[in-house]
């Protein structure tokens, strides 16, 4: 109860302060925030060394081939507040055993169904009948599964948001929540570039930081205080996913092209006490037959 | 047909000179061939400047954040035996052109169903009854997929064939293949590292070196003699799968297991005729009811 409470409480602070999030996260990435960082250090957003949409050219640190186990900023054996915390104590009930985490998260992420290509603004970009379909078939698959939701977030575009309340239908104890983060837009450049999208240079750069702001909002390690294992639905889109995919797993989010998903399918991953994170399918749509597959 | 009996005989070198092909590969990964690299060119084995199993400490060149067209030593512009080949020719029928993919290949790898872990030889370790339903929903979904199968492979190991043959009775006129290469194993050691799993080095060597041989076998865009798009079924394991999708997608091999597939779970690889890959997804088991859903 108190987790939900909280979730949401984290949410509200969204729908207002995004723009202030976003413009604070831009400014860091350029070094405005200099010596000040100490003083902002609760918001992980502006943490990060080196942000994940660092234009091309400058090569981020991220490879792959390591591990950071403090990659969500909350990993308590690491630094804080530019002094590493103690790590042997006698006390069982110090800061750092209570700063640990003791759940494990697991991230069910839901394309939305799908949805009329030719509207001319969101909200005529509503769900086609096979979408509506389809979007029954996931909330049919989510309910079978029988897990104890503890949320349903839903990107604020109309396809996402239509998805959502389908979903919800079957599974009505659930809070349903909506947020601007996750809409769907432009994370990074992909690697290899196509040819078929090109966005503007600006979309990479609006899109990129708040698609990445969305990532550190919705993907991390379980809060100290959250004592039981959690199971969170997120509907929204394509390549919000796949670039949430490759940041979880610190594969290279240039990447995030390579992967394809189809509508109403389940991408799920779980993020261990530890920091560990493990993709347990991707764009799973198995439960739909054949012929309501879509890929749009 | 040709198509079919072109695989056939790649698989039969296979069977036979698995080792010749392992030792070969590993001869040139220390450097033993030097010289001799150009006339054993039309062996794509051993052709990689660095080869995926590279020991650790030594820094891969793949990181992800760029794209290797010529991953697989089939694209033709690329350099060929030190010369590249004229990128513009006013015939069409010409060897660049006729060097050319033409069509998709779609890898579809299942992972084998569940099986009895107490089993002390590969041999005891046969599908339990749930494995085999499992199998027999896996086959079902295949032949409701309604694709014109081309092969179905599968690792030698028992579980595997067993998982295939249960596949087969879905898909009677797919050809079933028997390969060692596929067997399961350690391909690369993991980061971050687990406790609970600790391969000695000497399963590394081994293995590694298989796996990434199974890898360039089956994994790479089409002959240029292929017309159609294939749709090929690879029945393995777990490591083997999670391997190749690292490999496929270009991203660090070292994060294979940061994934985790379903038994009896579908997952599908596209290759384009340009060498571009595709995930379409990864342990896709919807298909299964839940309280059939097993990882082991």
């Amino acid at each position: 109860m108190s987790y939900r409470k909280s979730f949401k409480l984290i949410c509200g602070f969204a729908g207002g302060s995004a723009t202030l999030v976003l413009a604070a996260a831009v400014a860091d990435s350029r070094g405005y925030f200099g010596e000040w960082r100490g003083r902002w250090s609760r918001l992980s957003v502006l943490d990060a060394a080196q942000p994940a949409w660092t234009p091309a050219g400058v090569t981020p640190v991220q490879t792959g081939h390591s591990w950071d186990f403090n990659w969500d900023k909350r990993d308590p054996s690491a630094l804080t507040n530019g002094k590493k915390r103690e790590s042997v104590t006698e006390d069982p009930s110090s800061e750092q055993d209570n700063g640990k985490s003791k759940a494990t998260r697991n991230i069910l992420l839901i394309r939305h169904s799908q949805y009329n290509l030719s509207g001319s603004s969101d909200k005529e970009r509503i769900l086609t009948p096979l979408g509506r379909e389809q979007a029954e078939l996931t909330g049919l698959r989510l309910a079978a599964l029988g897990l104890k939701y503890d949320v349903l977030v839903h990107s604020s575009m109309a396809r996402a948001t239509e998805t959502a309340h389908i979903l919800s239908k079957h599974l009505p104890d659930v809070e349903l929540q909506s947020c601007d983060l996750l809409r769907e837009g432009a994370p990074i450049e992909p690697v290899p570039p196509v040819t078929h999208w090109k966005p503007d240079a600006v979309q990479y750069h609006e899109d990129g930081a708040r698609i990445e702001a969305a990532f550190r909002r919705y993907i991390h390690r379980a809060n100290p205080k959250q004592k039981e294992d959690s199971y969170e639905i997120i509907v929204c889109h394509a390549n919000v996913i796949r670039y949430f995919v490759c940041r979880a797993l610190q594969f290279p989010p240039e990447g995030w092209l390579r992967m394809g998903l189809n509508n109403g399918s389940i991408t799920w991953l779980t993020i261990r006490p530890s920091g560990r994170v493990a993709l347990r399918t991707l764009g799973d749509a198995g439960f739909m037959p054949p012929d309501k597959l879509t890929r749009t």
